[in-house]
């Protein structure tokens, strides 16, 4: 029998691939160049040159049967290694080999975070806005995930909420900064706060309370922005890291997990992780990718297109009186609709060829995403129609 | 607090990893050349020059944001396409596109098929002797793994045994041929005999029962061996397939589900193996690994040399009086040891630097397995070390 858990689940399609499906389709019709499509976040800049070279060089010059075999479940050794140093350069951290765990990207780094510290039942907090397969991350290992409100002033944390639902219930609080959709950076003061209420709670209920914290963004940072280590700051921190963004390679499914060696059984965390694995048939990232980012884990994408298009779409909004906060980082921006339902304003949008992502599912009514990873051209020319479509549909407000 | 089951499983090392890392020490000490490992099942061979040239050549022409992009969740659509083209023209099956899912290995493809056809509580059976993973793919699911005896004679399937355990609980059977340990490949009379009993208990219980056909080793089969397709024997048979040992790039997860197109709900299993992919946090296997491996399907490395290595193994292992089924493919041979533990009869081995792995948990105690997938040179000076071993060790043999 086909398990109807999982049957089930085929009747509730994603919004987002909905959207990016129908703006392929009508790219079909009148030319991709004329359908404005904000709808996914996948990057639109190639990786640095310097991965394309180290990928040719391993390929050219190295025996195939090493870079082509197992790699242990945990990663391969010298690519931990590497990447322990490199947080430890650029962060003043102090991880060691064993507390890197390569995993298939920020996804595998997360289901398999929530896994090794919770046990069916549990609940994990996140916050709204929140990337929505974090339930499926979350919900299908027995956990259960529960939302804090939006703090839609500045979208930091909504402390007053955190605290109540904070309950001895609770194994572990997932972050994810900067954030999809809402764009914001949690600033030094927030992370502060966040890591004092954690270790107060801790005591009080006299368990470990793990904060997860999903960071596939933290290398798109806009000038002058805030943008601290969160591991620093809370010793039962696990990192969740994803290289999709910042080498521009999401298809190749590489990330690994920090565990902050303060942490509670901070030693046997990875190894832990290594016995999820096998469970789910993860086992370990591809080998050649292990060894390809290891040699350029200091570099990035040129990312400066991102704050380019932020900077043209956020000025746009506010001249068109939207209420928005200004991203700090990654490629999404998160308005609030003109009205109260934001999935009838997006229908509105589509038929300006303009795609737009209701953000009932991140947690938040009454808001929509835009992931502007599209080129700065193509930006330039939807502003006039984002105009075009607001002055026609709500003349009320201008 | 971190989940005491998963912390437990930490205590359970592998002993095929023990004995694999044991040799590495080993050679560090009197050099690699004098250690004779047959623990570890890793190619030996590199993988065919185009798989390399396919890849560089990627790197070189395409545009890097295409290539190194989100793969769908069920896989690239042409890579799915090519995958049912190949096993078409190969095999002489009908498979369409949607019936293929682009899996991280073999491990990957079984861990989502148990998923998707079974829910906690059901069984599954499989046959002795069995790849001790398997334990972990199926109940960390919440399904039962139950092992059926094996037949000593053959290491086909001893179908008294099956039928007795085949009841009502049993939603699916897993099967691996050719086999990993016993390097038997199951027969046309075997497979059509074991379809039939499907078949009449399907009809008793009224309800699925499915075929999980585990066939990482498909492509390595010696001359003149019946290797039928199982998959045209029985209608609701997944087939998982991994390209780790035909194009040897184990560490590269490659691999995929096809489901018989006459399967129950054949055309949605790989939508809901899609589903599934997103609570494990698995998502899609490597984009660029994917296109590289669809260029190059019907192309294997140069698998010659581990039939090579088998005759003069088997051939020496009846020399010595061995009890041993000469295996029809793989690279495992698995005779009796020469007294009824087969651990005190590896550790003896160990004394003479020759590596073998005690059966036990391949489910056949007094067994053991040998993976000569290494150099042929080294098999050869490994045939006098075995002499001289079980001569000195077991001298009332001889």
């Amino acid at each position: 029998m086909i398990n109807p858990n999982y049957k089930a689940l085929l009747s509730g399609k994603s919004i987002i691939r909905e959207l990016s499906e129908y703006a392929t389709e009508r790219g079909r019709e009148i030319g991709y160049e004329n359908v404005f499509d904000y709808s996914l976040g996948n990057p639109s800049v190639p990786g640095p040159v310097s991965f394309t070279d180290t990928m040719l060089e391993l390929l050219r010059d190295s025996d195939p049967v090493t870079i082509h075999g197992y790699s242990p479940s945990l990663g391969i050794q010298q690519v931990r290694q590497a990447v322990a140093e490199s947080l430890n350069r650029r962060f003043g951290t102090c991880y060691d080999t064993k507390h890197i765990f390569m995993t298939c990207g920020a996804a595998g780094a997360v289901a398999h975070a929530v896994r090794c510290v919770t046990v069916p039942g549990d609940e994990v907090l996140t916050f709204a806005p929140f990337f929505p397969e974090y339930t499926q991350y979350v919900n299908r290992t027995g956990a259960i995930l529960k939302v804090v409100p939006a703090n839609t002033e500045t979208f930091q944390i909504n402390f007053d909420a955190f605290e109540e639902m904070l309950t001895e219930r609770v194994a572990a609080v997932l972050i994810n900064t900067p954030n999809n959709p809402s764009g914001i950076v949690y600033t030094t003061e927030t992370i502060t706060r966040l890591a004092d209420v954690l270790r107060r709670k801790q005591k009080q209920y006299g368990h470990d309370i793990f904060l997860i914290s999903d960071e596939p963004y933290r290398e798109i940072v806009f000038e002058g922005v805030d943008s601290p280590f969160v591991a620093k700051f809370y010793d039962n921190t696990l990192t969740c890291y994803s290289f999709s963004k910042s080498l521009s390679v999401p298809g190749e499914r590489i990330g690994y997990i920090a565990v902050n060696p303060n942490a509670t059984d901070a030693d046997i965390i990875a190894v832990i992780c290594g016995q999820i694995s096998r469970g789910i048939g993860h086992n370990c990232p591809p080998s050649i990718i292990q060894l390809a980012v290891s040699r350029v884990l200091d570099q990035t994408s040129d990312l400066s297109v991102y704050e380019t298009n932020m900077n043209l779409i956020y000025n746009k909004l506010i001249d068109l009186g939207f209420t928005v906060v200004k991203p700090g980082g990654t490629f999404y921006i998160f308005p609030k609709a003109l009205e109260d339902d934001a999935n009838v304003f997006c229908m509105k949008a589509k038929k300006y060829d303009l795609i737009l992502v209701p953000a009932d599912n991140f947690g938040c009514t009454g808001y929509f995403r835009m992931a502007y990873c599209i080129g700065t051209e193509k930006v330039i020319r939807s502003l006039d129609v984002l105009e075009k479509f607001v002055k026609t549909e709500y003349p009320e407000k201008y």
